[in-house]
């Protein structure tokens, strides 16, 4: 090597050094999670319970109807064989890592033992008016190591006369109302965030309105008694999104960033809410996206609240599965709406459905055919052997950021590489589909990245056909 | 005597024989009291206990703002002392016969166990929320012989948005919560009508709007399960009617009838009252009148609620009996205005005059100087020797109707009968006063009556001159 190309090639490497550096102190100025979006993220499968008045009443529940009719009789609630621990238990035989509880719901009804909303649990014949479902849940949850998080509707409550955040009329009175209501809210969650312990999520649903629309201001409330609390969400913040379905899927590609720092005032429903589906690669906030769906949604009903007669209409394990795959597979996180029945307990078809349904999630993801980590422009993974493998599942460290934008994976079959897909957005984790294919490699590339990818898990997988199809990349959502 | 004359003294006796017997059918087409109506005049003299939510607030209570505004903390509620015992002997002590609770009032906090209202007593820490004061107050009216009733505010409701009977707004939602409302004040009645034994009173303020003004229907719930209980009132029936203030008094006459079956419809405020005032001596509805006050409304106070500092304002005993004398002694019911303090207790100034009202009651007419009964169109009371009165109870047996219409009551001192005062309405009971005179006779004749006067006790007494001369006809109000 000559002088010259010493000089060339060192300057060569410093370019190389310098161009990386860059890219990490890309990195460096790229949305990070808060530790709680990290967790949630993570954890990639909760339920949420709903549980209600109108569970009661024996008849089929129209949320139009429910929000502007208060319950005649609150008496009618009396869960008798109540058992959170089935609850919980039912929950993480799924897999759940998470659980969120309906502490008040559109009835304005609180499962607890509220000193500033006499609507609540203190109000019935049940268990003397002592009971603390609230309280049962998360110490079934703490038995379990799933980790509890309250819903907390404030958005609809037919009982004092609350619609879309409002009491009804004009005067001085309603103004009044809307005052006490706001207060009664702000003490609510103050009591909810001060008595059961760290809480994992609060949810207030279609985003709690605050002081700017006239509503309570529970964000500061929250973020003080529970830093570590994930918030979803407010007009002003979001620590997560919305998925803009209820079908327990994202479409691809599903960012964990988005480009304002609340994505209520942003939903479009005249575009299908392309916006907060997606998400957008460049967003300056971090705010992952959630797949809800309720577990008896099958066949023409889809219900979060359970009621006579919905049996046939609890989702098959290959429609979970669906949902599995196409909600953490594409980096959003999966919360299942379960409802227990009138007894108190998650009706047994319920319950086995999501025994199956964590069968199958172990079954088919529990163990890898082989896994590695890295960080880099491109990974390796070597197998042992040629081994047939359909799935390969890819994991961001999304602690530093979601940084890859583009990926191309390739298969060595009979030692000549060959592509089996591609895409775009990883996040915490993508499961990506192909058709069999027997290899010792496979290879990852980030032809496009904010920041030098570091990937916790890069793993090879041999799943069960109808799983691979559904991993595969949809043609119309394929490209980001 | 000649045939001539026999014939026509025959005739003269038939003729008298037919008008007697005239007079008495005429008795008979009168209107006359039910049951219960009969007991709340004869019994003259009661109380209503008020107690709610803002009796804690140590503010100052403004009715306008109080109804629509909920009160922030209900857990305010806290009477530590509680002792219906003691409020119970405080209203006996001045004579009350009977007593009524305000159950719920304007906050539409209820104070007793409700199973269909859940703003009541089971929301409280105060007894851990077990405490049922209705119950408390019943059982001491009993232990007392005093008979209890029960005040159900319905009209206002600051906490569920109750105006006048009526939700806030004019959508689907404000129609849902005013059917609920109305079931719940239904249901709300049922229990007060079927826990706490037989009722004396049950006192719907303003008058319980009914089903043709969009209100609950409690009128025939009262009356099939309180059917001896009376009824006050709604805008198609009363069993009594307000006396037209809050003055403790009635003006003079005050008859026991009315034109309405319901008077709610036909006060005017525009001539001060009038009709309920006075009511009609030939109206075709029993209807007889409260004389109400509070206690705390002397010198520019006038509290149905105990707020700090009102010590003062406590009526003197003069004032008291002034109510005494011109509401019963006008056939007109005194009902007193009581409340309890944050304590839970009647305070002891309250308490104190009461007891010394009932001692001037005790004194002035506890016993008379000489009484009488009798029924037609004269009757004469005759005392053991001259002695100096200034003061005539008249009652009549206004079981039979209110019958006289007109009296001339007449002294006779040393020999020569003397025209001391003249009225026209008696009805449940006449004070009439006049100066001093030292007699041997009374007599009362009856220029006018609808039938033969049945005259249940004439009595004189020697009472006090400040009372005297509060007993004599006001010369505005003399004549009927």
């Amino acid at each position: 090597m000559t002088k010259t190309k010493i000089i060339l090639f060192a300057l060569f490497l410093s370019a190389q050094i310098l161009a990386c550096a860059q890219k990490k102190g890309q990195g460096n100025n790229l949305p990070k999670p808060l530790p709680q979006q990290l967790a949630w993220q993570n954890d990639e499968l909760g339920v949420v319970f709903h549980y209600d008045l109108h569970v009661f009443d024996n008849k089929k529940y129209a949320q139009h109807r429910n929000r502007i009719t208060p319950i005649t009789d609150y008496n009618i609630f009396n869960p008798e064989k109540l058992d959170t621990d089935q609850w919980v238990r039912s929950a993480k035989a799924m897999g759940a890592k998470f659980a969120i509880l309906t502490v008040t719901h559109e009835t304005g009804f609180a499962l607890y033992q509220s000193d500033v909303n006499p609507y609540c649990l203190k109000a019935v014949k049940w268990r003397d008016g002592k009971a603390d479902i609230a309280k049962d849940f998360v110490e079934s949850c703490r038995k379990y190591g799933v980790k509890p998080g309250f819903y907390i509707g404030i958005r609809w409550n037919s009982f004092y006369g609350i619609h879309n955040f409002q009491t009804q009329g004009d005067k001085a009175f309603s103004k009044n109302r809307q005052k006490h209501y706001n207060s009664v809210v702000e003490r609510m969650v103050t009591e909810l965030c001060t008595r059961y312990g760290d809480l994992y999520e609060i949810w207030f649903d279609g985003g709690a309105y605050g002081p700017e629309q006239g509503g309570p201001d529970v964000y500061p409330i929250i973020r003080k008694l529970q830093p570590d609390c994930l918030f979803y969400h407010n007009l002003q913040v979001a620590d997560a999104r919305w998925g803009g379905s209820e079908s327990g899927t994202v479409p691809y590609p599903c960012w964990s960033t988005f480009p304002h720092p609340a994505w209520r005032p942003y939903e479009t429903r005249s575009d299908n809410y392309r916006l907060i589906k997606h998400g957008t690669a460049d967003g300056k906030y971090w705010m992952p996206a959630m797949s809800d769906a309720p577990l008896r949604g099958y066949k023409g009903r889809h219900e979060w609240f359970w009621e006579p007669g919905d049996e046939e209409h609890v989702y098959p394990v290959k429609d979970l599965m669906k949902m599995y795959v196409r909600s953490t597979g594409r980096n959003s996180t999966l919360i299942l709406g379960l409802t227990p029945d009138p007894d108190g307990l998650i009706p047994e078809v319920d319950a086995k459905r999501l025994a199956e349904t964590g069968d199958a999630i172990r079954k088919n993801f529990g163990e890898a055919i082989a896994k590695t980590e890295g960080e880099g422009k491109t990974l390796y993974l070597k197998l042992n052997k040629p081994t047939t493998a359909n799935c390969l599942v890819i994991k961001e460290d999304i602690a530093q950021g979601q940084r890859v934008r583009e990926y191309k994976i390739e298969a060595r079959v009979n030692g000549r590489w060959k592509t089996i897909g591609e895409g775009s957005s990883i996040g915490n984790k993508r499961i990506h589909g192909f058709d069999n294919v027997t290899a010792d490699r496979f290879r990852i590339r980030f032809p496009e990245y904010a920041a030098t990818p570091i990937i916790s898990e890069f793993s090879a997988f041999n799943v069960e056909d109808y799983l691979r199809d559904l991993a595969k990349p949809e043609t119309a959502t394929a490209k980001k």
